[in-house]
């Protein structure tokens, strides 16, 4: 394999089949794969661009906010955001000891999550010194008095010595569009389930493109790093000769802030009422591993796990869930009866590895699914 | 409800629906439900039933066990089997201070595992200092010198202050012979699928009736908490004039061994050859978390992974786990793909909640499937 580091691609012949590069050579190709990725998204004020501004996408961002944090000074981190990458980065900011806070339109962190979960949240960022500021919009950055840094905000100026923005990523499509390629709804590169696009020799795989969402049955952007790995197979499987076909995802994600362990499954309800449902949903808060041991471990919180169903059916469209410990856990479990179009009198009687280490005799999935039942 | 205790039930009259209880009264019935249970199995020695032998099967055996622990001055426990409740138990003893041998007719502890796990599990036995002494087999009990007991072996004289017998459970069936009930080839109660025994009037739930296995599908013996917990269920809610079928087990079930998780759900190849299908399978030791971060947590251990699957179909028949964390997580979740039919193609493309503290972006179960994948 003939790999090209430090060149960038100029221009795209697709009539010649030939890719032009910065380095002045060019290549010729039979089969070509659009793995252009995603940008940070700014949010296009004035002095964004400043020396100790990041955004947190790749590898470089990673070692450029290493070296700026081991050469300056820094007592303090503003995030702007509050996404898991954001919530992720608050921690990372604190365990290196800086003064965190982080800065967010709206009013409760990870937006995605029931209110009553992004609560929770809150309370973690809270207990581990970070400050959560609402309501508040990046407006400027300028030069600070006692930070490098100032960030003026509709809710008046903040000082930081590093800021760090963490409010999502747009797909790449530049060159996608200069060679004609179909650009979805969402802004990405459509494909079709073997990764092709537009162009039956031009094949896309990764946060440039669109990835098709099981449970809304829709082409949607999901730029996650499992999803561009599994899209990365089966497209070159399919310029190798074979045939595969990427069987879609169901937005399954999880991430970790200090103590508490965050996962979910599928659509929440208004993305699912968006596709077309009519969900019901609840939360309830069990034990994470059976009750009599958890009496005995004062440590251990509450697992807070939420449901979302379709009133007429009863199958499962999503599940959220946020506890000190096997999150993620239930949330996988969740994730397969989900993939598997199981209903909520199904997932009531799932055989599960019960130990009480692990879970009750009857696992807060089955208390939820249920619970659950009784609403449709 | 009216809830007789320390009352037994002398004798049942099915044509009359009328239960005769030891305190001289009777009660009428419509519905009956036998949960009489199971009791632990004991391998008929002399002087089995000395003080400082015990089974552990119930509430009753623990309560005794912790007296006699109380009151006696034990040194050192000898425990008989090695399946989980003798694995657990030892952990138990440790943590008591007792030296703790464990005697086993076999050559290595839980053989219903994989032996490379069950090794894994001899390792733990001896790094916690439980001593595991293989092909021994009982043959009397009789009163110590040094100890309160002394253990007479196919291997030798064992002294030990107290003995436990952890040699799995048999399913009472007493009464329900007595009043004529089919009893299926393993020994337990035949139901149906609403818990109904051979006698339309007469249900039941718990050890002491069989259980529908979906993936032998026949039915069998599995003595489990939450197996017993689901047919209580729905046993009451068939009598209570509802309906609801019991959708069966897939043989789930996890224990902890000190610091290892050990979780299996499915079939292990000799069920499976039994059950008439071609197994194949596959063990890979991967990262129970993201490698990068596995490798700045020197603590954590790889995580053992094996798949059994139908060599025709590829379907999943089986899975067992074992390692430091994250283990019965996995089994879990394999688990649902495993009740769902799933086949390996479609297990090693699941869309997972990938994030490095909880996996890789590919799972140790993608890599699993699509390694065994190969096999087929």
């Amino acid at each position: 394999m003939d790999v090209k580091l430090r060149t960038r691609v100029e221009e795209i012949n697709p009539e010649r089949g030939v890719v032009e590069l910065s380095d002045g050579t060019s290549m010729a190709y039979d089969h070509l794969v659009m793995s252009t990725g995603s940008t940070a998204f700014l949010p296009n004020i004035p002095e964004q661009d400043m020396e100790g501004v990041f955004t947190l996408k790749n590898l470089t961002d990673a070692i450029k906010i290493k070296k700026y944090l081991r050469e300056k000074e820094c007592r303090n981190a503003l995030i702007i955001g509050a996404g898991f990458i954001a919530l992720e980065m608050s921690e990372a900011m604190r365990t290196l000891g800086l003064e965190t806070r982080m800065v967010y339109r709206g009013k409760l962190p990870a937006k995605k999550w029931d209110p009553e979960f992004s609560k929770a949240l809150l309370e973690e960022l809270n207990n581990n010194g970070v400050t959560f500021i609402p309501d508040t919009k990046p407006v400027a950055i300028e030069q600070g008095e006692n930070s490098y840094l100032r960030l003026i905000t509709n809710n008046g100026k903040m000082d930081a010595d590093i800021i760090l923005m963490a409010l999502g990523v747009r797909p790449n499509v530049t060159l996608a569009k200069e060679i004609g390629l179909e650009i979805g709804n969402t802004g990405a590169i459509k494909v079709d389930s073997c990764q092709r696009t537009s162009r039956e020799e031009v094949y896309s795989a990764g946060d440039c493109c669109e990835v098709y969402h099981r449970i809304s049955k829709q082409w949607g952007y999901l730029p996650l790093g499992d999803i561009a790995n599994k899209q990365g197979r089966v497209a070159g499987k399919n310029i190798g000769g074979g045939s595969m076909v990427f069987p879609g995802v169901i937005g399954s994600q999880s991430f970790k802030l200090f103590n508490l362990e965050v996962a979910s499954t599928g659509l929440d309800e208004q993305e699912a009422s968006r596709s077309g449902y009519h969900p019901v949903s609840n939360i309830i808060w069990g034990n994470p591993i059976a009750s009599s041991l958890a009496k005995s471990l004062p440590g251990l919180e509450k697992l807070g796990l939420k449901l979302i169903a379709e009133k007429s059916t009863g199958k499962l469209l999503g599940a959220q869930a946020l506890g000190t410990e096997n999150v993620v856990s239930r949330i996988n479990t969740l994730s397969i009866a989900l993939w598997a179009g199981m209903d909520l009198d199904e997932i009531g009687y799932l055989d599960l590895g019960y130990s009480p280490p692990f879970g009750g005799a009857w696992d807060p999935i089955h208390i939820a699914a249920q619970i659950l039942r009784r609403k449709l």
